[in-house]
């Protein structure tokens, strides 16, 4: 490369369910100084940063800190370091991230039973009791939002009956943490793994995660100090469990650095902390009903138009995740040619789906900052043009004028 | 928390061997908005950023991408995706991070052979080399540039001995990439690692690594796509080795998606690959030996300056890491009291050591953003006034006349 040219990017309305739009406040913070990883001004960042990750969780657990890494160093780190060989895990599947944690978990040698259903649809909660009733799995590992079908899965149930039937449950909440309602503590959650670049509206390159004593127990036993930094009162490990075997997701390692004792693990990613941090602040600052509420919002009007235009959405109305819309692509149309002419032409990016879905459905996501109105609105004139484009039976100019309605009712309605 | 303030950070000189300052103008692209994975931009920045990785690396290897998460974690990819349960493996330690590679070769099933040293000398190359030649390993693993000594190891010969010996050659360049010669094809080094925190004056968070024909081999040997993205092609695997167990770390699947292929793997962490690029085109646009003379530069004068208001050197001056500069700690001072007293009172930020070297040495790094003039002027003053309301017997004020003195004879050379 003989032009080394300065870091360029082209404008982009992100309609995607991630990575979608940081707030421009968290982007700012970003560029603040760094400070060293012992540094009181920083260790007391990073306490702030745990606080603020316990209300975000809606949890009192002591320990709710981000693994230096994207979502699935996350979801690695929680499973790598409960998960021993020979481990029985229940996985029931409803879209590619379920598939993700089977894979996962098979890796660091679980004996991993599925449950899968049609993707499009969840599971009856009750079916999946029955399995642990039946099974009596160590742990029961499900996605809460699928990104990848658009579905959301009630989780209240099976965290009792996880507690009832001495399962651990664990809770991938990549994409719902911070846009849909994730309850830890009253649901029952041992462990959940949420994500940055989705509602956070966090750029990619951390995953918050929070779990409870019975998770920390495990951890414990399995606890290791590495040479170089251990003292003598490390050296002499009680169990026989076996020691986890990675060290950068050792979550008993990143507890010595987590807490008072410091320990120098790695060099905390100081300024995706900071973002975090910010994204977190403003996560409360909004407050947690009042988000979820305009991620509600902002759906139904996305919806109103998606229909308004003649499309048909994908999936089961009664678990739709609220900050993704699934849209069938209709017969006869190239879906990657539409997305394609979307993104240079509008500089909007919508996404496809994998496996079974590919090809058949685009997904739009409505997730953190990128979901506004002004988004919704150029989403959905794009959409339309590009159809007509390519010769689309649609309806030309009514599904923004039925979401201009909504967006007037729905302002009404919030003076009231 | 009932006040949720906003990010504050102080204003530091961080002379640490890192993580150190990062440059204003990597801090400032970091607030660039995200642009979704896939889009055409944003591959464009990740092939941009692989060949400026080669530069930097000096190698023309297919190979050379970051790892989304702090350096350890670049370490850890390599010896996992390599590492099958049995392999062999030489580590020459001669400080902490030697044993950080000791503790991860163990945990992912290698048996370990080890050399250790005193803390503050390095091996004779010709002693490692008789080692290889006996054990005959298939890895030998060891680190370029020792933080917690100050120490830097001769590679040349050990590469070449590797390559005699068939043995692959793995070297942790986390604290001297961008600061110091590392000629990854000169010197027949098969993997390397780097940090960004460090010589690169990028903030923590993400680990470029580089590997050539003879690691992608093996990696290829033990590729598995995971479900929900594998194709019929995919499913059947012909070797009989063993899939590599970290699914984050797997770089078989990383290369699937820093390739043509894009295959979805994690979502590329933007904002830090926005930091990467930009640190690392400001090291190539300074030059790389421009850049590392202005490292020996500032060292010297550190070195001047230390010795100048009477303090000693710690370590074996013919191994001297031109980055780190260990300084001992005198009799009857009390070393934390000392770095306390400097970051409260003057706001600098110098490091201890581990192990062994607790409480003996003072680590002062010269790298990166860091590493420049005001800062060397700065650490001194401020160190001497430190230890002088310590009590220490220091001669005043000599040091910083023989420094300015030392810089305007260098810029005069300079000039000449």
């Amino acid at each position: 490369m003989s032009v080394r040219r300065e870091l360029h990017t082209p404008s982009r309305t992100i309609m995607t369910p991630g990575p979608v739009e940081a707030d421009p406040r968290v982007l700012r913070v970003m560029g603040t100084p760094v400070v060293g990883q012992f540094d009181p001004a920083f260790t007391n960042i990073m306490n702030e940063t745990m606080a603020m990750l316990r209300e975000l969780f809606q949890t009192e657990n002591r320990w709710a800190y981000p693994i230096d890494g994207t979502s699935r160093a996350g979801i690695e780190a929680v499973l790598a370091s409960v998960i021993e060989p020979g481990d029985s895990v229940l996985i029931p599947i409803y879209g590619r991230f379920g598939l993700l944690l089977t894979e996962i978990a098979e890796r660091y040698g679980a004996k991993v039973l599925t449950m899968e259903c049609e993707w499009g649809k969840v599971f009856d909660p009750e079916d999946i009791i029955q399995e642990i009733q039946q099974a009596r799995p160590k742990i029961v590992a499900m996605v809460h939002g699928e990104t990848s079908t658009g579905r959301i899965h009630p989780l209240r149930e099976i965290g009792e009956a996880c507690q009832a039937y001495d399962a651990l449950f664990i809770v991938d909440a990549v994409a719902t943490v911070g846009g849909c309602e994730i309850k830890v503590d009253d649901w029952k959650i041992d462990a959940a793994i949420g994500g940055t670049q989705k509602c956070l509206s966090v750029p990619s390159g951390m995953a918050p995660i929070t779990y409870n004593d019975r998770v920390a127990d495990i951890i414990a036993k399995r606890k290791k100090v590495e040479r170089g930094i251990a003292t003598q009162a490390d050296s002499t490990r009680l169990s026989g469990n076996r020691p986890i075997i990675s060290n950068y997701f050792d979550l008993s390692q990143l507890e010595d650095y987590w807490s008072e004792r410091r320990l120098n693990h790695h060099t905390e990613a100081t300024s995706m902390l900071y973002a975090l941090r910010e994204g977190v602040r403003l996560v409360l600052e909004e407050g947690l009903e009042e988000r979820f509420e305009r991620h509600r919002v902002h759906e139904q009007a996305l919806q109103t138009g998606i229909k308004g235009m003649g499309l048909e959405l994908f999936g089961d109305e009664s678990c739709k995740m609220p900050v993704v819309t699934c849209v069938q692509i209709p017969e006869g149309i190239d879906g990657e040619s539409v997305r394609n002419m979307l993104l240079t032409q509008f500089g909007i990016e919508i996404a496809s789906s994998f496996g079974p879905l590919a090809g058949k459905i685009w997904r739009i996501g409505t997730m953190g900052y990128s979901c506004r109105k002004e988004n919704v609105l150029f989403v959905l004139a794009g959409l339309e043009a590009v159809l007509l484009r390519h010769g689309a039976a649609i309806e030309a100019g009514k599904a923004l004028q039925e979401v201009l309605h909504f967006y007037e009712e729905t302002e009404t309605k919030a003076v009231l």
